[in-house]
């Protein structure tokens, strides 16, 4: 027998038939937070990771694809986006990207666990690259619901970036009809509300349907969208949705434009028109799914 | 401590630093053919499961997804497909999906792996579906490479659905430009060559890039496209190539006006204008990942 | 990446923060009989295994150390051993090991599942090796609770070679004062009984403490005795009660000498007086958890 | 779905066909120090574990077993063992274990690794408990081979605690005759050498058969000896040789007088005149296995 390292594995909640395991390098921070179970984990194949409550929340190797996916179409679907308000997001990522575009003037970021968020900026500067400390950021550690309930300010976006709706996590009344009422009433008349919306799949899409449900008797335009998060090994779903602007409809040559106007043409790794048409323009079995007992389709 | 059935598990071959892990309920067959080690084996999430030399070939929950892209793009493409060659392809499913197309006279269908085959007729009829016995269908055991060598018929589209490129694998002959040049010439001038061709996302990709930068020479219109395959947990990647038809040009509404022309629009599960969109339609990172080190873009 | 054969594994069920997986070569039988989920499994590392509800019964590669040390402490301490009654023990390999007396004129074994006997006798050869055959032998299909309720014969020796206790399997009933208090009164005067109790380690103990507990206020001699078994990775218990024949009494050399006079000394492949020494005299952290509580150590 | 911790599990390197996985609910330390890979993790099943090279070392919850095996039979053996020589050992639990008899004069404890060291006395409180601060105590950073090469003081006792023998370990050199017979020259006449000697089962030995074999015609008298270690899962063999006491002729009475004289009957946890037994006295099929080839048996 040959010698070998310390073999540890993280195994990622899941279904109870379902086992992905990943090998772990180094457990850089692992704590039972007031709010949550928490790690960063250094893995061999996605480089270092955020777990909480059993899940990967994003990896090294592939955030900027959930990243960018989570805040460009909206942002880049807004004329003029000046105000973000982001819930959760503790990673400082979905900051980073909102503060690409340069209409912004002030970005709000509310989350829960100012102890994680702290072990966020100390231990993942490649995902935040100091965008806590950009002064259009404010930052705020309170539940979400309670600063929607009480802070009546408007924005243009607002990007709910929390964990999964598991029945018994902090993140479940963020799921709820009543919330997403509160967040439109915080938005401008063309404001957005984006959702990370869990597994979308032929397969898997069960919570998503769920979130989309919900949704759709809210506002004029609901699009689902998803795309392929290697660390995550699934496609992962998302929701943008508004009153006056389709999202969805952004055909890859606007979104390209749009793009270059503010510059970011180039400094994007995975999202432009073509990914923006990857996205919305989902197959056949997944469209059945999120139309099933609706009166109209999406 | 409770009783509990014999929990059988299911590990893909797969990097030393994954693991990914099926629970089973039953073994249906396992053996080692001449050829290859195989088993059919019934899971508990996606239903019964071809696995070929440690891998996932094909599941019944979403076989519909790998067989219709496999298979759709191309034919959809053609304007009126009557000679198919299929390499590989041992559940009959790829069969089933070209059979749909009704200008279909004769098809081809090439597995070096006789007992695999016949397993599959037994044990999976939800794949086949029939279409063994179909009267247009000609059914050959033999080595892909020595059939392609030896038999000078043309055909409209070749598809190679075999095993992945592994180091020792029987498959690994059917991924050299020699052997795509020799199907090249069993094709006719429209033709066009489909390929099964790996992963193919912005983290994992090396050997859908290999595939794809031996043919970017041999074809005037060489395209990659990717779907997500829930019980690969992975995006996968395929490549049509052909010198006079330019199948990743197609719009949405192009696709679905061919498939209502076939009676094809209310059939398929997955494939339709929206879903050939999606998968054409590649993400930036893969883009670059495809056209780097390429004298021209894709 | 190299080919490589089906992966599956065999998750044995044991507490939630261990895991213990063997690999499997084949899966011989698997079923849900009336009384129990069964499964033969041929494994690499300990070739066939008998798993019952989810936990191993015995393996091929080490079934001779589980039975002999079952059998052979009791029989070999009983001067004359004539009539033996064994609960449970489908593989016929307990039966076996009792057979090898030559005193014995009569064995009635006692199994809840026709159907699972039957597949051992069929596929575990090397177990049985024929003593379902035996003119000696008595096979009854019937609840080993049933039967001693009905049937009043005595025996020298009564083997419960049933599976563990767990809370919802057909076993518990067999684990209960009531029920050994009747197969007591089933025995001769100098009659002993024998039952496979679970794991007895200075860490791992709680089943066999509690079987051990609800004997010792029925017996004279109430002897505890552990071995380890390889493929189920721990050291495995039994307890052997009577109220004339004190087996943990027996030196090695009267051991020896006993089985010498049977004609056993060579036919034996684990037992013989150092072995019997070796389980009967435990460690002081196991002696001391067996006594804890009671009035008078064993 | 609920909520639940990061799961984090230790895989202990194994054959390719077993894997044993303990949930680990922290990761205390870890590093490649210059000589081996090493981990010391919290355990849910054992407590802390120490880990090196891919093997567990020991645990919380039963070192105890180990170390008390280790030390005593050989210390207990000699009338009166003044002086001891440690290679190895760096949890410091072999030097808590020999210090405890009351004849020790100086202990010498030679281990590579020096950082390991330092990591076990501050992280291992509970296995050395202080012994590295006792005034009869050398503690020496130095490789044993060198350190025996160099040294020419003589011992009562010579204990060999290192890792196992693993083909491209820093321990194999230890595991030879030439360093067997340097070792028996540093001893004093009546001198004991004790080997911790991996697996030893009817199933798992080939390695400690090795070690036995080489130390056979070096040693007038050989003893292998072996218990359970519950998170070893495995029956963990030792050897103890000498020329002029038969450590494996000791019976328990006379085991446990020694102990008496010298204070230790109710120190320890797991030795004393039945567990001395219990390991020397092996069942048949391990004692084949050790005498295989050897012209007389031990």
């Amino acid at each position: 027998m040959l010698r070998s390292a310390t073999q540890l594995w993280y195994a990622e909640a899941g279904t109870p038939n379902e086992r992905h395991h990943f090998a772990v390098k180094r457990v850089l921070y692992s704590r039972e937070t007031p709010f949550q179970t928490c790690a960063i984990l250094d893995t061999y194949q996605y480089g270092k990771m955020l777990v909480i409550d059993g899940r990967t929340q994003s990896a090294e190797a592939d955030e900027y694809i959930y990243h960018e996916s989570l805040v460009h179409p909206a942002l880049m679907a807004h004329p003029a986006p000046q105000r973000v308000l982001i819930i959760g997001g503790g990673e400082g990522a979905t900051l980073r990207e909102v503060l690409r575009h340069r209409s912004i003037e002030r970005v709000v970021m509310v989350d829960i666990d100012r102890e994680l968020v702290e072990q966020c900026e100390k231990l993942l500067p490649e995902w935040h690259r100091g965008a806590f400390r950009d002064p259009r950021v404010e930052l705020v550690f309170s539940d979400g619901q309670a600063f929607i309930a009480d802070h009546h300010d408007r924005f243009d976006v607002v990007i709910l970036d929390v964990c999964d709706a598991l029945e018994d996590g902090p993140a479940l009344p963020l799921y709820t009809e009543a919330f997403y009422r509160r967040a439109k009433s915080r938005l401008t008349e063309s404001g957005l509300l984006v959702v990370q919306a869990m597994e979308l799949s032929g397969v898997e899409h069960a919570d998503h349907v769920t979130v989309h449900r919900t949704l759709r008797p809210l506002f004029h335009h609901v699009s689902s969208y998803a795309t392929f998060i290697p660390s995550f090994w699934s496609s992962w779903g998302f929701i943008v949705a508004g009153d006056t602007i389709n999202v969805g409809g952004f055909l890859a040559a606007a979104v390209d434009e749009r793009l270059e106007q503010r510059g970011l043409a180039a400094a994007l790794a995975y999202y432009d028109g073509h990914a923006h048409v990857h996205m919305f323009e989902l197959p056949r079995d997944v469209r059945r799914i999120l139309n099933e007992g609706m009166a109209s389709s999406g």
